[in-house]
């Protein structure tokens, strides 16, 4: 078993209304110094079978035709043993 | 200038809807071997400064107080030097 942690972040440039809404809740909260907040997606995929290769190569085709917008997200991904 | 990556996973046992759609959508574009997918939230936050102890317990609270909903969800972060 194989895990994929999925990193998905929108592109620098990309409008983040979402972040610029933690942003101001932060500052409303009182914390001082925040200069920009970015909210991207985490994924965490099990996958069956041990072969790294070949599943680092079924995750990336996993991202682009489905999980990420190529248009307006970045991603990485990393591969680690799963315990069960 | 520090950067705080933050993870926010869903606490395990908690029905992650969004994830068991996109493990259907995946077996449905003919993907094999998707055991489990859970779909969590990632955060980068760009801060002033350079202390990492301050700025390590300035994001823990942040975490506590507007970031993660502690009945459902973990978290963890890393805080790296930024370069700009």
């Amino acid at each position: 078993m194989l895990t994929a942690k999925i990193y998905v972040t929108l592109k620098p440039g990309v409008l983040d209304a979402q972040g610029d809404t933690v942003k101001s809740a932060l500052e409303t909260l009182g914390f001082r110094g925040v200069a920009d907040v970015r909210i991207g997606k985490f994924l965490v995929i099990r996958l069956d079978g041990h072969a790294r290769e070949q599943t680092a190569a079924q995750v990336e085709e996993m991202c682009r035709r489905l999980l990420v917008n190529p248009v307006i997200e970045d991603y990485s991904f990393e591969l680690e043993e799963a315990g069960g």
